[in-house]
């Protein structure tokens, strides 16, 4: 089962779907051991985890380097953030091929001009035309091989001050130039204007949510609101930087580490997660080599000279 | 059809199958277009288009970033020339997963100790026992996804200076592994070593034979004495490496490019073989971008602040 | 001045070098922040960063890609884990080029069999020989080309089970070849067989030590027993990953992350840690772009056809 | 002494200084060894090499990974074609730290729109404001850390349909802005338009020129006109393909490269350009490896048992 087939399979089945945020292979792992549906690729880890502003910063081939080892770590279905496609509708053309290839289940766009700023910094917050954005949406959906690939439209429209009306005009728009979902973003602290515009929503694709400022709201609120899919988008990244901040600035006060030790996973529990102990048996059934380091003839005996 | 499926159907209609050797995309696709069968991603040609010798400097990293443009840029199988797997076992069976996502359709690896020197190179010629190659084999084998995946094993014996007997005797055994044909290799100016190889040879695999230094064989010689595959592993290096030196000298010799003109491809083979003008047609349908740089609705008219 | 000469200023400064471990560039700036004084780019965090164990799985070009971005994150020394030095003295000779061109101030290169495996696993502890390993530290010592660049010969004497006297010897051999550290490796619970050799070493070039196993001694008392650097190589790893376990596992519990919320980083943290605001203020003085979508001339108006 | 400085000596010196084209690290090595004085790391050539238009479907990841190759190829100069900047200011900013990290004495970049498209194909020849291109000069100019790199400005308004006047005004606002060079593009079958243009030319900094439509003028008359800088941008790909295509269809022709092999690179010229002799040198001084796979001290002898 390919993964775009197991991500349609999730959005076929009862309930809604929850999604975790992540930046590494590492991450996607722990995601999947939680029990989480499916991966998100999120263009705010990645870059953080670089070093760089979420801003179009790293290029799609920087992106597209992490996300293939994300893919290779886990059976479940991942989503990779696109940010605004990188361009235009070429780039996003083969961006859907390179990203396909690279075993992701679908890609997200949005309709914001590149380069993108991250949608919960003030200001910067600029649309492309609505005909620009059907184009990118046709151009990634006439580019797919496989037909369960998905293609989600991010409408930005309340992030960058328009409102439910612009909204609403956006995601059908996107529906008719073939998207598979919408996700609507918002960066309110009540979770109003996105309930507004689930109940306004009678389009014939599922909705997808990112409840990181309104976080009051439940996933099963957010399902009996009509959202099909929610995203934690940044949640890992941010528990992780808590911890390692504390920790670090333990060490350095206590002048070592035993007293973080039991806040901290232990070593086997790392060396069990990365496959330790599966690539042990893998070496015991093909051998680890280096034991045999040359020819069962010996070398200069019987051995012609060479030619 | 997988291009691993493309490799097995070439495998099995009648006649040679000939394969050239490429370093780029680029030399993919003009292999293509004069009609060979499949591409060989040549680790010579590689390492020589990095400026390193054939010896392992390069990391399977690097190498496998080539090849991956190498089977998005044509449709025929691409065959990777894997060195000696880039490690132990568990080496091979990460490169095959990663190689196999890769789109290549076989990859081929020889039994020669990591890091292995290039085969036209006196001396260094280390070969790993039967033991441990039959164990890359076996995992090479056990981490392929797909059934049509292919695994070729490459018998240096001839190379390293030991006989056919040696030769036969290890083919015999990476058969047994699961290898799905055998590539022998050999250095000599005559092809008898070979053709004595092929002659001898009884085993329910194809041979693949390169023969760049006893170049007087015919292809279809080749096929008649039994070999199923041949490659011309870098050719196409060499051609453009002489080529290029000439141009280069000429510009500087006469202080310009006119007296070449007309020994270089035109620009507009260059532009069509890069895909431009199919890119151009994609435009046209789906949007160049940049003609409309913001909203349909006006900035600062009707849009509220932001939030 | 070079990452290389400010490493070389902190074993020259009074008391012990305080390092430590980080897979990415978002770990080296909390380190950095914290008040650490160079960064170890850990081989078994990188490793299990990628979802792979640490066994030379990952290839150079994969680690320095992330190495990169590591050393453009922070203005401290940044030390690179480089295991066994990815094959012989060539590769070794190879890879300090490239790793000094990514701007490290060191290599750390291990006395073991390539692909080694990670020192806390049991077994498949292989050590080169003497003089194998002597080559390689004079391929490195070679390559350099700042005269600060420094080489980290790390003994895993203790870790393959030989004794003091093993490491002893080799240690000196090492120096002799022209490392410019030693990092003496054990996974004892105790200190005492580290201390031992602190107590025996008599040579002419600073320590290092890594307890992350005998973690009851302190920097203070590792210091009095002679070492000169002291790194803390994967707790970051180890308290990100006990945080996120916990935090993930809440969101699923909870439903929704607003219990978690005061447990992870706020987002206003990770984008001025991103330097999101830098990045504002640059906008503001160099432009954002997108704003003057054209040139200054208007499009089809006094503009000639195109050539 | 830095590339950069290597560059600024070149355009102290009198005379013109010859630059090649090039997509590798293979043909930097053979320009270097034809006696240019620079390389040109061609936007144009790397496109094609990967198997995609010139339209930034490349990434800036993309191309740098192949630039760190040529600049470690060859000690001479290496200018690298960075098209439109890949984005806003930010984006030219953080290219500029990176390229100049991976050893490029000099960058350029175009006054036109991204996604860009290749100078010589007809239409979206679309320039930005001059403001938004003075932006980003004063963005790179403020990035780099080494006072001598080089800042080149490419003034694409004769590419895009504009006359003299327009050229010559945003010439003269880049070297407001900080640019170290003026690269003046053109395709006309005539010189005449950039003969003008050099007339007018009154501009304290160097002037660049890339004669590929107007190849009939010498670098000598160039010289003459005003010029600093002649690029041969693209004419060792079209050399290299041309000879390629006429040898792959050769060996299909004849069943086999014998009659090839005299118009085709001897192996030896390509191992030796590869540095295959250099390597064998520096195994004999500091070891090939495998030759003694363990310890001194005997394996299970006199060792003790793990911990």
């Amino acid at each position: 089962m390919s993964a775009a087939l197991g991500l349609r399979k999730l959005f076929a089945r009862p309930g809604i779907v929850r999604v975790i945020g992540v930046h590494n292979a590492w991450g996607a792992r722990l995601g999947e051991r939680a029990g989480f549906d499916a991966i998100w690729a999120s263009g705010l880890e990645l870059s953080a985890s670089h070093g760089v502003p979420d801003a179009d910063i790293l290029t799609m081939g920087d992106l597209l380097a992490d996300i293939r080892w994300i893919t290779s770590a886990v059976p479940i279905p991942v989503i990779a953030d696109c940010d605004a496609g990188y361009g235009n509708a070429s780039n996003v053309a083969h961006m859907v091929r390179l990203y396909e290839s690279a075993g992701v289940a679908a890609v997200c766009i949005e309709d914001k001009v590149f380069p993108k700023t991250n949608s919960f910094v003030e200001g910067r917050q600029r649309l492309v035309s609505i005909a620009e954005f059907v184009g990118k949406i046709g151009a990634a959906k006439a580019a797919q091989a496989d037909p369960d690939f998905m293609v989600v439209a991010r409408v930005e429209s309340l992030i960058a001050g328009y409102g439910l009306d612009e909204a609403l005009k956006r995601a059908a728009a996107y529906v008719e130039a073939g998207a598979d979902a919408i996700l609507i973003h918002a960066k309110d602290k009540s979770p109003q204007r996105v309930l507004d515009f689930l109940s306004a929503w009678s389009g014939p694709i599922p909705v997808v949510v990112v409840p990181t400022m309104y976080h009051s709201i439940t996933g099963a609120e957010l399902e009996r609101a009509g959202a099909k899919m929610v995203i934690y988008a940044n949640h890992g990244l941010r528990a992780g930087t808590q911890a390692v901040m504390e920790v670090f600035e333990e060490i350095l006060r206590t002048d070592g580490t035993t007293s973080s030790e039991d806040r901290i996973a232990p070593l086997n529990t790392i060396l069990e997660l990365q496959g330790t102990f599966t690539m042990l048996a893998h070496d015991a059934r093909y051998g680890y080599g280096g034991d045999s380091p040359d020819s069962d003839v010996p070398l200069n005996s019987g051995r012609t000279a060479e030619k």
